[in-house]
């Protein structure tokens, strides 16, 4: 009993330290300070957007839901089969009511934030079929698993949300799992998440969920989670997709429209009509998000990559990839609606030096080019097949830092540090000087899991490498961890609901098994 | 005897396949397509500008050298001891005679390049005491060693020049080293190179070999390779870096003029005070290579880092390095100079993921900040400590891609790209597509040295990763290499010269010791 309190003191004192050596406060949403890097002028915009008016007049898009047809006929278009021919009028009349920003709202409402615009947000990787996990050993993850990515999402400070199925959890059935998934969100952190879209009936308990969380009323009036929907490029939408999209509509929640291109293989072998393609794919269903539900958000979004021609996998931090972010920014920005992509993407095995650059320079395209929602900001690797626990806390990291970057410079403090110049004069130095003891601190970016210190004390200290060091921050994170406790009437009200559904839902429902 | 020559068809035939699958071929000096990040207003270029002046005439730059002061004195500057004071109509009159671009005469005239304005080349690193060899173990480098990397710059694409020593070869003496690394650049490539500036005795030196392989005149009115002058920051110019000037002035060779900046130590601890101080640094030596030798070419320089607080060693890939890069290239522009900075710097001790990540972050700050003299552009690890040749031929490698994305997305091939997708349509496939099939090796870039596989192909294939990979790629490299011989005179020449100083020049030279 002695022993047990001693113990649980040691655990709070050491839970002290790591909270006063860090500090876990989340980054306000950034507020962009730098230029965009726009590659093209305006007549080849116009170029773009023309060719895309005339993908979607005359080659068309296929939507594979009938709803969404019978939709599509009654706003007038040229309907055949399950092709959607969409008039340049029809198109830009229905994205011009897309808010070109708005506010999520989060839990903690000194978490909202602003996305569009100049707001921009940074989003964990989702969706990933394994983990490498505390002890970088790759395995199928878990609910625990998930639950842990969360805290972790909830504790550094550059990430803004804590997205959704940021790895599936194994243990418990698919047909089941997106309310787990969701209700792992909502209780393991107090930032906005995002909502599962894997089927229609799955994005209503998502809508649901939100609804107890947030009571019906606020939702209708206010964004508080994230749908993607993914395209099947070239220039299909399915019923998934569109049933998905249609429930969070209803609830006036923003959605992603996410054309998911591999250069090459998916669309032409070129930059520039690629774009045009993906562009015409994002219109379309930007399009129908308003013809579903005038005035609620929406995202323009896609999942970019290049194929390669050895394997035909796809690949990250390829010249194009930069370059299609930048010209798809500009045409977000042409259309005036706030845009996802992906961020610290790589195709690794193992979190070595390919995933450093692959990830280092996505990152810094996707800054330069002025994303909004910028998701897949931590973990990924492997093409997306598993989530690293130790890339993730140091991508987490280089956000916090590329978030610096994209402030820009300050210059409140110029006057100030200009008159130490003449203090210590040719041949002197600053390290003692008082204007740099009080300002170093936050003049300077120090990463904490980069190791600068020289090649003897780096070997002195055991010659640990990055993934180590990494590990061990994050599991300090995670001992440090204290749960943002939920509404005690809130959290019974969403166990309830998932514990009705779970009974309705057959853990094996056909409908969820190609899930 | 029949073996032998079997073995040397072997070796001949393994070498053809190498360079059948590889284009060694040089990329010519980039031409920027893309625009430069710009996060200064006017009035923000001017606070700098006015703020340098201001150091320049109250504060001064102290010359350490008796004959820069008998010229500032000569030039009408206020000089109190070794402190000159300069007024900003002097030195904006002085800087006002460097060209605002000009072309390197490389030994094989099709590697001639342009520096300047928009035109960049890529130059790999110089200076490690230490490399991380062909089988990755650290240690002092050779004759040989710095021979080998002078092959690698040699045969990659991106690379514009074999710099000078980029490993310091250890098994020569120091007082004569200047000699053999010279002739090892001019001998293993045929591309541009650099001078070394170890003394100004030595840079004569070099200035003279440079004189008997381009010839005297030839010299005169072509810039053929490139000295480095470091500044003590802060504000602070030594004999040795003048003196080294001075000798490629009178040969009319370009020197990079190099505040060496480590952010918070010898600069103020504010981003933008910083960047005044090293302005006025840069110009202060700028000015005087006008004074030296007016219309000489000279690049506005630094190094660039920022300090950590727990270990007082500098750091890389920091938003801060980035930001004061953007901001030094406005400044750059301002005065319309041609500069340089630095590149792929890393400091870990392995070729891990933090070197990924930070060489990749400063690649492509420097790419948007608009660097035309991009030096360290390949090895640079463990703060400049070690040259790694994994870590070579994988930056080398990040150049050309980088090179791709600043060419900007090509317009050439988007009508005809985009008449594939009628064909293909909703649903389809490009890989089967004649465009795709025929332009698809020049539409995307496939990296050598990333692996995109699966997991189980890379598994089955030995789980190779990033070091080995280009570790292999790299002895690959130098199994195809193929000498561009020198003319035999001017190789006879170069080789008596050497004879001579190094009978002239004590091994032992107590003036060298300090190098």
């Amino acid at each position: 009993m002695a022993l047990d309190s001693r113990r649980r003191a040691g655990g709070r004192s050491a839970r002290r330290a790591v909270r006063m050596a860090h500090d876990f406060t989340m980054l306000p949403g950034l507020t962009r300070k730098i230029p965009v890097c726009e590659v093209m002028d305006g007549s080849q915009v116009e170029r773009i957007h023309n060719a895309s008016m005339d993908i979607l007049e005359n080659v068309g898009v296929q939507f594979r839901d009938p709803i969404a047809i019978a939709d599509w006929k009654r706003a007038g278009a040229k309907v055949i089969g399950e092709l959607v021919y969409l008039d340049r009028g029809l198109v830009m009349d229905l994205i011009s009511t897309i808010p070109s920003d708005f506010t999520y709202h989060a839990r903690d409402p000194k978490k909202n934030v602003r996305l569009g615009g100049k707001h921009s947000i940074f989003v964990p990787m989702t969706g990933a079929p394994y983990l490498r996990d505390l002890d970088d050993v790759r395995r199928n993850p878990m609910l625990d698993d998930l639950a842990m990515f969360h805290k972790l999402s909830h504790m550094m400070p550059a990430l803004h949300s804590s997205a959704h199925h940021i790895v599936e959890p194994y243990d418990h059935p698919i047909s089941q799992r997106h309310l787990r998934i969701t209700y792992s969100s909502m209780k393991y952190s107090d930032k906005t998440f995002m909502g599962m879209t894997t089927s229609p009936k799955n994005a209503e308990d998502v809508m649901d969920m939100c609804a107890i969380l947030f009571g019906e009323e606020f939702i209708m009036n206010n964004p508080v989670t994230t749908g993607n929907c993914n395209g099947n490029s070239p220039l299909v939408w399915d019923e998934t997709m569109l049933g998905a999209l249609r429930a969070f509509g209803a609830r006036r929640q923003p959605v992603l429209c996410s054309p998911f291109v591999l250069g090459g293989a998916n669309t032409p072998a070129s930059v520039a009509a690629s774009v045009a393609q993906l562009n015409a794919e994002a219109l379309s269903a930007l399009a129908y998000t308003q013809l579903c539900n005038k005035g609620t958000p929406a995202i323009y979004g896609h999942y970019l990559s290049t194929v390669s021609m050895k394997s035909g996998a796809p690949m990250a931090g390829t010249p194009e990839i930069s370059l299609m972010n930048f010209m798809i920014g500009q045409m977000a920005r042409f259309y005036d609606v706030p845009w996802r992509t992906s961020n610290t993407l790589g195709g690794a095995k193992t979190f070595d030096a390919q995933a450093g650059y692959e990830s280092a320079t996505t990152l810094s395209a996707v800054m330069h080019a002025g994303a909004n929602y910028i998701w897949h900001s931590a973990g990924w690797n492997e093409a997306g097949m598993h989530c690293s626990v130790a890339k993730f806390v140091v991508d987490a990291e280089q956000c916090a830092m590329a978030y610096r970057m994209a402030e820009g410079p300050k210059w409140d403090d110029f006057d100030a540090a200009l008159a130490a110049v003449p203090d210590v004069g040719p041949g002197g130095h600053y390290l003692g000087h008082p204007h740099t003891q009080e300002n170093f601190q936050t003049a300077y970016f120090m990463p904490d899991l980069f190791d600068n210190n020289s090649i003897e004390q780096w070997a002195a200290e055991g010659s640990v490498e990055i993934t180590e060091r990494a590990l061990t921050h994050a599991k300090n994170l995670l001992n440090a961890y204290e749960e943002p406790k939920l509404d005690e009437a809130r959290n019974e009200a969403l166990l309830d609901y998932i514990a009705r559904r779970e009974r309705e839902i057959p853990a094996a429902d056909e409908l969820n098994q190609s899930y």
